[in-house]
């Protein structure tokens, strides 16, 4: 049984119909063109029939058009935003933003968790990520319903600008340095910070640090102050470890 | 020395320039509004020079930016080529076109590599990426200068339907039955495939197979032919013990 079956019992289709897309058009912003792409986007595949055509009907597919546009819109965007910040920073901070975690939560703010049709509502317990995936098929029915410019400006006012703190999450955790310096003591390695002054290659206000492990150059940062060219080095050693 | 330093010698920039846009523009077929873009879009770490606001100029950020391009629009030539494949698939091929060995081999057909600053070029050495990357920063360069629609245009029709044979790529070791099994020798499991008949959520012309390790379900598959349930069950499997 499908969620709108229960919550509106025996009432015709049509008016289940009204009440879902009034839904979608407040989260969207905009009244969708085609109401069946957002049934699909809230359908678990835990209750999704076979088509006719042998296909298994379920928001997977539309999860996966989603989660490709929002990286694409969240790349661009931190692009833009920090134009001084090196590819690294860029990826882990999209990597934050698309996380499981994020979703999730993005997905309740957006309202979207009592829409989605699931066979048992005791499978999106801590951990899953049903909602988070929903939210991804949604956009996916926004960017097919509306095309890619629309389902952009969707992301960054309805989602981005309202409910991220992107400060924050740049905040958070960034400390690669303890990241590098707790993995060494675990792995009984020793981790030493190098900071290079003889190089011609830095600009006056840039430093340059080495992270070595055991004795081993495993990269290098640059950076406007010390402590910044140090979580740029310990940054690539995570991404060489694959600590991230 | 850059690449233009070398083959032009002591010729004026503006002749440099010539030849540069000349080749960019028959590679993207349109002449580039911000020639500068795609010179930092063909611009490798090594001969990066660092700039007066304390930042390395670097093709690294257009790569990641162009990846990011070109995952999502090869996620919609998919999704809408293959309306009755699962995301499973969509994930499989999109992963294959966007892998290193494709994107180096595509930039080669392209000409790319000639266009290339480096510092040496003994650091193309197989295995590295650096090519490929610069495919992906001119991807980058391309969105940055002619917006998303032209940039998708660019890739399929300069990329995709040129150079690339999809159906050659899905049929390059699709066989996830042998992947499971070769990877259960090695672990020393079992690995059963059963053929699902009493189910009533399959249509008619649909076969299901569990795949058993061990005797613990792992996997379920759903195909127009029991091989391709097979394959199904095991794709997943393969995603669920990490095995692409």
């Amino acid at each position: 049984m499908s969620f709108w079956d229960k919550i509106l019992g025996k009432a015709p289709q049509s008016e289940k119909d009204h009440l879902f897309n009034d839904a979608i058009t407040s989260i969207v912003g905009t009244k969708p063109k085609n109401l069946d792409l957002f049934k699909l986007a809230t359908l678990h595949s835990s209750i999704g029939k076979v088509s006719k055509a042998g296909f298994r009907e379920s928001n997977e597919r539309l999860e996966f058009l989603g989660d490709a546009t929002l990286s694409m819109v969240v790349a661009e965007y931190l692009f833009k935003k920090y134009p001084f910040e090196e590819e690294g920073f860029l990826t882990e901070i999209r990597s934050r933003i698309v996380k499981r975690e994020t979703l999730n939560r993005l997905a309740y703010k957006l309202g979207i968790p009592s829409l989605v049709e699931l066979q048992d509502k005791n499978q999106t317990k801590r951990g899953n990520s049903i909602y988070g995936n929903a939210l991804e098929a949604v956009i996916g029915a926004v960017f097919l319903d509306r095309g890619y410019s629309f389902c952009k400006k969707f992301i960054l006012e309805k989602i981005v600008d309202q409910h991220l703190d992107i400060q924050q999450i740049i905040h958070t955790d960034t400390n690669f340095k303890s990241k590098i310096i707790e993995w060494a003591q675990k792995e009984n390695k020793e981790v030493v910070f190098e900071s290079m002054t003889q190089t011609n290659t830095l600009a006056h206000n840039e430093f340059m640090i080495t992270l070595l492990i055991d004795e081993q150059q495993v990269s290098k940062g640059i950076g406007t102050s010390k402590k910044r060219a140090e979580q740029n080095a310990a940054l690539k050693a995570c991404e060489k470890l694959k600590l991230l």
